[in-house]
């Protein structure tokens, strides 16, 4: 057996995954144990994958203590098809959405939310280079609104919501692309969450949709005006398989599930989490060489922002951290600089290489 | 290394892939040669990602010889979104689009049309239960329609058409989920094809989109009403690369275009296909126990449906069947009977035990 060169890859999505994963589907990938086909060809509609499904919501469910009357649906397109699935199933006519816009992403959201209706800005720190999580005092919330958008993390610019956001009973729909399941999550306390699967959960190509029944109630009033495929009502009555899903990503983020509760779930994860992020802040935050980019109380502990003196050298810096084997490093074109996204399946190793590197160059380059 | 057992699998879609190709995505699993990172973990924006991206289009064009004209765009949502995206994109105020009814998926597609615009439907063998495709002198086209839209292949019917409609200059938009590249395909007869990849192009969760350049221009004079993630345009303009794409079933599916090109291209699967059907075929005609469904004129190579004397043998021959490790062979739940579903990836082994085990059956139990 030859052996298997793999480097620290800190992109920030699609993103590392866990290796014991990988390896249980490379041995099954010709065919799953009993089964006699790969995972890649099993009917959607066998007795294998729907176990494969139930199981991997049954874990789901578990791992984030999701009350009952709450769905768990497993779609596609994406953060960027919900940006408009939720306008679309819950925006009525005459109605108010409530968008608090912290990054880029949630930026996106707005955008695609004013193509279906009525948009309040709840709160922006756009005036900020969206470098902070706006407090508690600067929301002005709509009494009575279809809903409150948020946006968990905001992958681009590093920032992450410490406490949820009081909506006074306004159902709150977050988009947790870059944090679902990084930390604990207090899905009651929501009524719709969604993320895409490529960051913490699975592959890209699965959206994982976590919605309240009555909000599936709302959405089931616009049947038979929606498009099909993006009404939730219509996923939620079919459980998911009202169309071929993506088969192998909904099989991977199922055993990306098992690896977390055998973790210890979302408690032990969020432990994990918060040492490594804590470790690389400690770094930046060590001599002033390195220039953390998001507000100290807003930062992310999924993605790790920071500057370097000039651009020159944050050029250098990600040359040299490639050929040391550090990929990704590289921060969003939007913005520059650096990010290091070090989700759940990203090894502390990683990040123990990352400080070393970084106290290297700031002795060689600084 | 331990034995592994696979069966041969019959089923409609996802379905069987090449061995070769599960073989290399195995043997590549924990990362690309050269890469270090698993497909599961490169970033989209990635210069290897790009590089399986851009290989894939090219294959698909040398594949189809798809004129310069058109844009191949790689998408989510399966055939079942782009009954709404054709309409949303190419169905204006004031205008028709003709629709040729010819089986569950062809009706699927005019119900999500009508919500959508003003349609006609143009042929249907509804009423001869979708066994037939309808000829020439029985559609009533619309002058001037905005599209023709087709059903190339029924696969829950087992009807395929054998030459393409004559729409006299209206664009011909077709849904070839279950028999593209099963042979050659006149794309410059089409203005737009799409198919869900799960059937002949690799795993579920990709769907390919071939669009002719006024078609996109249409579509991109309603970027800005149309749900960003349902306009052509959008996906045209950047290369696929809007949003995260399915990156897994992309490179996936580059790997079974390269399979398809080192075998011949669509000429030689083709023959392939016509081989393994026409065993099929000649086996249910040999004594009249098998009934083949679809009319003799319309029979489909890839879905092949037939009936027993008794709904007690269909069921005893399913049970059996599977025994003997012949998969998946159980008809539609809509339609009952017997279907074989034989895509290009499927071994003439397979179709020869089939025989085998339909003579045995009949000798024992006719």
């Amino acid at each position: 057996m030859t052996t298997i060169h793999r480097v620290f890859n800190f992109a920030a999505g699609p993103a590392v995954m866990p290796v014991p994963v990988l390896e249980q589907m490379q041995r099954d990938l010709l065919a799953l144990p009993g089964v006699g086909m790969s995972i890649l060809e099993i009917s959607h509609r066998s007795k294998t994958f729907e176990s494969i499904l139930a199981q991997a919501e049954a874990d789901i469910r578990a791992l984030a203590a999701i009350p009952s009357n709450y769905r768990v649906l497993f779609l596609q397109g994406g953060a960027s098809l919900q940006f408009s699935m939720v306008p679309m199933n819950l925006l009525g006519a005459g109605a108010i959405a409530d968008y608090l816009d912290t990054g880029s992403w949630a930026d996106k959201a707005i955008k695609e939310a004013r193509k279906v209706g009525s948009v309040n800005v709840a709160a922006s720190t756009k005036a900020d280079g969206y470098s902070r999580i706006p407090s508690a005092s600067e929301l002005s919330l709509t009494p009575g609104a279809a809903y409150v958008h948020m946006t968990s993390n905001n992958t681009i610019e590093g920032t992450e919501w410490k406490t949820l956001p009081a909506t006074g009973g306004v159902p709150l729909v977050s988009d947790t692309s870059s944090d679902m399941f990084s930390r604990p999550i207090d899905v009651a306390s929501h009524a719709l969450v969604y993320a895409g699967a490529q960051k913490n959960m699975g592959p890209a190509g699965l959206t994982v949709v976590i919605i309240r029944d009555d909000l599936v109630a709302v959405s089931k009033s616009r049947t038979f005006t929606l498009p099909t495929m993006l009404n939730y009502a219509v996923h939620a009555e079919n459980d998911s398989l009202y169309n071929t899903p993506p088969v192998f990503d909904v099989y991977a983020t199922g055993l990306v599930m098992k690896w977390l509760l055998a973790l210890g779930g979302l408690p032990a994860i969020a432990a994990s989490n918060e040492r490594k992020a804590a470790k690389l802040y400690a770094e930046i935050d060590r001599t002033g060489f390195y220039r953390g980019t998001a507000a100290t109380d807003s930062r992310s502990l999924m993605n790790v922002t920071f500057r370097l003196p000039s651009e020159a050298l944050e050029k250098t810096f990600v040359t040299r951290s490639i050929a040391e084997g550090l990929d990704g490093l590289k921060g969003h074109r939007s913005v520059g600089g650096m990010r290091a996204s070090i989700y759940n399946a990203f090894p502390e190793a990683g990040v123990d290489a990352l400080v070393e590197f970084m106290r290297e160059f700031e002795r060689t380059q600084g």
